[in-house]
């Protein structure tokens, strides 16, 4: 059984987070805000975008970077028992910051 | 919890304004009109496009301006207590100047 | 309140002309006709086209033009308490001369 | 009110002839058929198509040019009491020569 | 009335042949089969395809091909009392050779 | 009656090879099977793809070549009482090797 | 019969497993859950992709890579009585790694 993923090209490997069920101010998330962007971390990246004449371009965002990105982009695994999401980097909204 | 947000490339981030409920001249704003464009002030923004041969090319808007963006284009996503609306700077239409 | 609109890049900001009741020869206009491209006075232009390799190619109409655009290009704001339509150089079909 | 038409790029503005009723055999042209392309004469030729980098390619055809274009393209404008046609060089199937 | 046809650009103008009733072998061909690809003698042809950098490309197929093009391609027009239609080079699926 | 077919630049001719009723396991193919990419033999090809610059590129399938293509690609002609597939080489799946 | 298959320029061949009934930690997988990305193990490579001058760009993924893939990208076939995928390598999401 694989161990790791190797995402091709422009796409990366996110660890989705658990959706919050409260908003910071307490306020309990109906299932129609669920479909707002997700948040999950960044666990293997491609090598980089092909350009039309071959060069490889590398990607911006790295292991580890928590990103947000919208929910309908990309393609759900199941690695190591977990749930990992492959999506393009340009499905990515931002990553965010401490 | 994150603090701030890096949208990826030519995205920015923009922190919508409440929408008035009456024109300048007083009249009250039907819910038909409140699908015109929503305007708002940019918080964050991308490094900027990536050209076909990789190069980053600076997007034209800054932080802090005031600017009018067509109502369906965007992700909202929450960034300490606020709504923030993750979009492409294609989607602006205008920068509003005093 | 904002007193000026700066359109982005390859757009525009028109003020459309009140759409004549009757033609010419004083045929009263049905609504279908409406539907007919609109008359309107360029107030704003954009800094032009963004290139491939982010070079800015200028536009070619000015401020003062009157124009003639397809119907249902554009987004519609308020400027000053007067409507503003905002579209793309290329959903101006022709600039009308004396 | 504006006297001449400037078709902006690769836009040409035509007035459309009268639709034959009959062919040249005498027979009379059904409605379904007068989904035909028309022919009109050309009055008025933009400047031509903008290249990726910003120049600018001259158009083929000329003002004078009769012309025979798919019946769908192009947008109706009043000019002088006369119906004109702008539409795109693109639309124009050819040049009708004696 | 016009006498020929300049096609503009990358299109042709081919005059269809009369679609066999029947095949080689006799058989009679049933209506659906008449969508098939339908032979026509090319009668003019466009100076070539428009590059991006305005140069002008020669196309391969010569007056006098006869040629096989799919059905729903192009558009009729009459020319001295007879059918023609203008396609584009690319609606052609092949030259046929003696 | 021409004999013999000259693809137009990218297109090759293939002569399909008649569907298989059963698999080499001797299972009876059903027809929702039959939607299957299908094989035929290479029987013309076109001189090349045409690059933006007007150089011709050659193809990479040969005459003889045995190809598998998916089934709705192409356009059916008939040619010598044969049946004649004129596709893309762009919808060839693959060539099939001894 | 064809014993081997050369997929053509950025298309690659592959053997799906046999699709898993049960996740690692032992739960029976519903029929919904069987739209996930597919494995499969990669049996022939195409010789690369064409650029549009013609150059050919080798592929990232080699002969015996255990690869995952959207499941309904690709076509599939029989190859020595068994089922070979042929897809795009863009519609490959990751290469599994131990």
């Amino acid at each position: 059984m694989a161990k790791s993923v190797e995402p091709l090209y422009e796409r990366v490997a996110v660890e989705p987070l658990e959706q919050e069920e409260k908003t910071q101010g307490g306020i309990i998330i109906p299932d129609t805000v669920k479909d707002k962007p997700i948040r999950g971390t960044v666990v293997a990246v491609g090598c980089g975008y092909r350009s039309d004449d071959g060069k490889i371009l590398p990607l911006m965002v790295k292991v580890g970077d928590l990103v947000t990105y919208a929910k309908w982009g990309g393609n759900e695994i199941e690695l190591n028992g977990k749930k990992v999401v492959i999506l393009k980097e340009s499905d990515i909204l931002a990553v965010m910051r401490d």
